[in-house]
C-alpha cells in the first residue's frame, strides 16, 4: 500500500503469467506457446521492415494489417481490431462492453485472467459452475445482466463448446455483449467467426501468439461487427494511438499470408496431442478431450502438485493451478514428437516412485 | 451510438494523433519524430533477435531493458517502469495514481491527451492558466486535490519550466503524485529524473520515440520510486502481461547503450533548432524560446491555419491545432538543415503572398 494509490491499483489482483525460465535445457511446456517456429516468409516480412523508418511512427488505424486479417478471414476491414496481443484486446472489450457494477458471467474455470479485469474495472461477475466433465453448462450463461466471456476451447481444460451450443448462448444474449475468446481455437474443430455476420452482439477474439507461433510479437485482434469494433477503436484511441510497432505490424501481416504453412505446423501440433492423449490415457492419466495445443491432465495415483514439481525437477516445465476445483490436474503444451516421447518417459519414471498421494 | 457500447465508450473523446500521410516526397515536419535515424547498433540488434524465439513470449518482467534504462540514468531496476510507448505509460499513470472524482491539474495548453484520459477514466480535471508569454504559472498547480500533471518542455510551445520551479511545484503536493512527462528532455538543459530521490510523490515519463529515434518500435518508461513504479506494475499486470514485444525490447536495450551516437543527433536537432528560430524571426515570425525538437511559431501577416494549408499544397506537413488560444501557431518538427532551408524558402513565398489576415 502506498498513500499515492488510487482506488483502482488498491483493488487489482494482478495476474500472475507462467514462468519464463531462462534456461534453454528446460523443456518449456507450461505457456501454449507453438513448438514450430514462425515461417521464412514472416522472418523475411520482419527483416525487410527494419531501417531507417524505424524513427517514423507507424500507422495508427493499422488498416495495412486489418485489411489482411479481414481477408484470411473473409470477412471486411470494418470487422477487425488490432490489439498488442490478445490480453489488450481483452481489457479493451472488458472496458468497452461491460458496464462498471452490472454483472456478467464466465466459466468457473476459465482463463484465469477474467477475474483481474472485473476487478481492475469494477465490474462484478458470477463464475457459473461447469458440468461434471468440465464441458459448459449453457443454460447458466442465457440472459446475463452484464455480458457473457468465454474462451473457445476453454482454458485451462481445452475443451471446445460445440458451434450450435454458442449460438444458444448467443440468441439468449441478444440485448448484450457475448465475447468468444478463440485464441486456441485454429486447433479445434469450429470457430464462431461465421455467426457475426448474424449476431451483432458477438465479439470473437484471436491471437497470433498460438497457431502463428509469434507470441514474442504481440498482436492479437477481435472480429465482431462494426459497432463493436467503433466501440472499440474509441477505447483504444483513447488510451494509446499506436500500439502495433512496425515490426510486428509487418510480420503479423505476412503470418496472414501464410495459411498454407500454418495449416501444416497446427496439423502436426494435433497429430501429436491425439497421440498423446492416447499414450498418457494408457499410464492411467485422466485426460480431458482437449481442442487446443495443450492437455489438461490427472492421475488417480499422484498429487498434481508433485508432478509438476517432479517434472519441473527433471527439466519439464508444466503450469499447475492451485484453484480447488482443478488442483489435481496438470496442464501441458503439446510439444514436438520427441518433446513428448521425453515427457512420456519421465512421467513413467515418475509414477512408479513412491506414492505421494 | 450503439446499445452495446459502456458508459465508458459513451464518455470518450478520443485523442486524434497528427496526420501519418504515406507520402515519402512529402517533407514530414508534423508529428516531432526524429528527423535523423537510430544508430547500426539498434538496428543490428533487432536484427540478431529475429528468428525461432518469436514463436516464445517475451519477458513479462522485461528486467534487462529496466536494467538498461536503469543504467543509462543512474537509477535502480526498481525505479523504473516500461510500456509501449509513453502513451500507455501515461494511461497506467492516470489510473495508478490519479483518483475518479477527485480533481487534477495541468496546463490549459499542453498535450491534448490529458484531457482523453481524464474523460476515459472519469476525473475531473482543472485546466489551469497560462502566463502571457506562454510560460507556466506554477503557483496556480501548488495544493491540487487530485495531482498534477505536466509536460516538460511543454507541449506545444516547447516552452520549458526551470528545474528550481518544477521542485516548487513537487514542494507544494507532497500528499499527491506529480507527473512531468519529459517526452522532448533530452532537446532541453535540465530534467526532472535527479529530483526522484528526493520526492516520492515524483513520476517522470520518458520514451525512446524522439531524442532515440524510435517512434516506430513503441517503448516509452517512467521513472520515479519504487513504490510508484510497484503502482503502476499493479495496473500494467491486471491489464497486459507482455506489453513489449521481443523485437522492441532488444532495440531499446541498445538504444539505451548509445548514448554518444544520440549525443550527436540531439547537438544537431538543437542547432539547427536554434539557428531556424533566428531565420524565422528575421522573416517576422514570433517564435517561442523552445527547448524540444519543434518550434511553435505564429506570423502577425499570416493566419496559422492558412500557413498550415499553404504549406501543405507545398509539400511541407507541419501541424496546427484548432484550439482558440493556440490557433494562431503551427508546430513544426525540426528536420534536417537541408529541410529547414526548403521550409524557410516556401514560407518566404508565402509570405510575399496576398495577406489572407
Amino acid at each position: 500500500m502506498s498513500k499515492y494509490w488510487s482506488s483502482i491499483v488498491n483493488r487489482t489482483d494482478p495476474y500472475v503469467p507462467g514462468e519464463q525460465i531462462n534456461d534453454s535445457s528446460l523443456i518449456k511446456l507450461n505457456t501454449n506457446e507453438n513448438t514450430y517456429p514462425p515461417p521464412e516468409s514472416v522472418i523475411k516480412a520482419i527483416q525487410d521492415e527494419i531501417g531507417e523508418s524505424l524513427k517514423l511512427y507507424p500507422s495508427p488505424t493499422v488498416d495495412e494489417l486489418r485489411e489482411a486479417i479481414a481477408k484470411a478471414y473473409d470477412v471486411r476491414k470494418e470487422n477487425i481490431f488490432v490489439g498488442n496481443g490478445s490480453d489488450e484486446v481483452l481489457a479493451f472489450s472488458f472496458m468497452a462492453f461491460f458496464e462498471p457494477g452490472v454483472t456478467i458471467r464466465f466459466p468457473a474455470i476459465t482463463y484465469s485472467f477474467y477475474t483481474v479485469y472485473a476487478k481492475l474495472f469494477n465490474i462484478p461477475y458470477e463464475e457459473v459452475r461447469l458440468n461434471q466433465d468440465f464441458t459448459l453448462n449453457t443454460h447458466s450463461l442465457f440472459h446475463s445482466e452484464g455480458g457473457v466471456i468465454f474462451p473457445n476451447p476453454n482454458a485451462p481444460t481445452g475443451i471446445l463448446l460445440p458451434i450450435e451450443q454458442v449460438e444458444e448462448v448467443l440468441l439468449h444474449n441478444q440485448e448484450k455483449v457475448v465475447i468468444i475468446d478463440e485464441a486456441y481455437s485454429d486447433f479445434a474443430k469450429e470457430s464462431a467467426v461465421p455467426l457475426i455476420q448474424k449476431y451483432p452482439n458477438l465479439l470473437v477474439i484471436q491471437t497470433t501468439s498460438k497457431s502463428r507461433s509469434l507470441a514474442g510479437l504481440r498482436v492479437g485482434y477481435a472480429i465482431g461487427s462494426p459497432e463493436l469494433i467503433e466501440g472499440l477503436n474509441k477505447i483504444k484511441n483513447s488510451f494509446n494511438s499506436y500500439t502495433i510497432d512496425r515490426l510486428a505490424m509487418a510480420g503479423a501481416i505476412a503470418a496472414m499470408n501464410a495459411d498454407s504453412y500454418y495449416k501444416k505446423t497446427t496439423a502436426k501440433v494435433i497429430e501429436t496431442r491425439e497421440w498423446l492423449s492416447e499414450e498418457l490415457s494408457q499410464l492411467g492419466f485422466h485426460v480431458l478431450p482437449s481442442q487446443a495445443n495443450f492437455i489438461f491432465i490427472s492421475h488417480p495415483n499422484k498429487k498434481a502438485k508433485s508432478l509438476y514439481a517432479q517434472l519441473k525437477e527433471n527439466g519439464i516445465l508444466v503450469r499447475h493451478f492451485s484453484k480447488a476445483a482443478i488442483e489435481n490436474f496438470i496442464r501441458i503444451t503439446i510439444g514436438t514428437k520427441q518433446d513428448m516421447i521425453t515427457l512420456l518417459e519421465r512421467l513413467k519414471i515418475i509414477l512408479k516412485e513412491k506414492s505421494t498421494w
